[in-house]
């Protein structure tokens, strides 16, 4: 079995690699597949999946996506406006939405499958990505999947382990795993350091804080979290 | 209502469009996308995806996506062997298949639609695709569809009009609405004159037979065309 790994170099597909490396059996291979689409931190990004990959002793693949920047408007790129402080899951976050990114990196994902017999693809969207980004809601994922398996000879299988639980859990199954989760890359201004006050830092610092484990990030600030009431549930508080 | 075409500038493509041209009301606007993958005629399809958009009075805009001649493996592209003669639909065909192509096309067309407010996809994928081209099938773009509603904030649509009927329905229609049949190129060997021997020439050349109208398009060779089974039961001998 070939499995290809959509790999950011972020926390939540770091610790997918290091699942799927998980339940891999003798003679199975794994190999990532990452995208650069113009966005202002695709360099900390890609260097973070560089040094995952290295660290699973796995091939990694750039994909250069030069369109998106170009043609698409979204405030997570460098063609965009500035990037919105805050939690992640609030309104004002929609500005960082880069429309349809899942199904556009799904998609290369499938065809790179096809040409490359590997048969399943794993994505790392999540239930805290719900809220804001419409490409990552379970309707979509079915239907991506559908529409993968159903339009490639191979019945290639498209796989989100991860749709149905929070980022915390995921920090914690990585941590469990071994996930080396110091290693990977969040925060969406691409600084040399984490920002620490981005929608990706809070929801990075707040998934560790919730999944009860230390912390390994360097944050250019920690600024109390502003805990939202799903977040504050989760707490039980 | 803005409505985004997929033209490549082939007898099909420029037949939908004349199609959405023609569903247009009063203050609709349509607008063209086209996709440079590194196919052996990719110069030729580009520069009939021009005439016909002039034809038509709308602006076109052209995507590059490198990485699917650099990573991708098909006979359609230059860095692929020669592109098989005989009938399109014939087995051997199954070499120009460039790896779940129309779910790429569609995936960037979702985010661009959605960048710039189109509602609506159209795609010519016919009846006559269904053999050797996975995702022009009925179920995969229904998926697709799914996906990609589900997967935009403005729940945009993918419409597929002619997926159920033959070429040579399309070339019926397409004469039927004054389509500029004539600018169109489908040739998959990219040369100054149509090959009339490749697969999709065979079937440009088949269409208008079956249609019953004239061929205006200039072939280099002209080979009483392989009737099919298919084709055999649509002429009804």
């Amino acid at each position: 079995m070939k499995r290809l790994v959509l790999l950011s170099g972020g926390l939540d597909s770091s610790t997918v690699l290091a699942w799927v490396k998980s339940i891999s059996l003798a003679g199975d291979e794994v190999a990532a597949l990452s995208f650069e689409y113009g966005s202002k931190h695709n360099e900390s990004e890609w260097a973070a999946a560089q040094r995952v990959a290295e660290f699973f002793r796995i091939p990694v693949e750039r994909i250069h996506l030069d369109f998106v920047a170009k043609l698409f408007k979204s405030d997570l790129l460098k063609s965009g406006g500035d990037v919105p402080e805050g939690h992640y899951a609030a309104d004002n976050m929609k500005a960082t939405v880069v429309p349809f990114r899942n199904g556009i990196m799904l998609a290369i994902a499938a065809g790179y499958a096809e040409s490359r017999g590997f048969r399943e693809i794993y994505l790392a969207n999540h239930a805290g990505d719900h809220t804001i980004y419409p490409d990552c809601r379970p309707e979509f994922s079915a239907a991506m999947a559908k529409a993968v398996e159903s339009g490639t000879w191979d019945g290639i299988r498209f796989i989100a382990p991860f749709q149905t639980i929070s980022k915390a859990s995921i920090c914690a199954i990585g941590v469990g795993l071994g996930a080396p989760l110091d290693l990977s890359w969040s925060c969406y201004k691409g600084g040399a350091v984490h920002c620490g006050v981005c929608g990706t830092c809070h929801e990075r610092r707040e998934a560790f804080q919730l999944a009860g484990y230390e912390d390994p990030t360097e944050y250019l600030e920690t600024p109390p979290l502003p805990v939202l009431e799903s977040a504050a549930k989760e707490l039980g508080v």
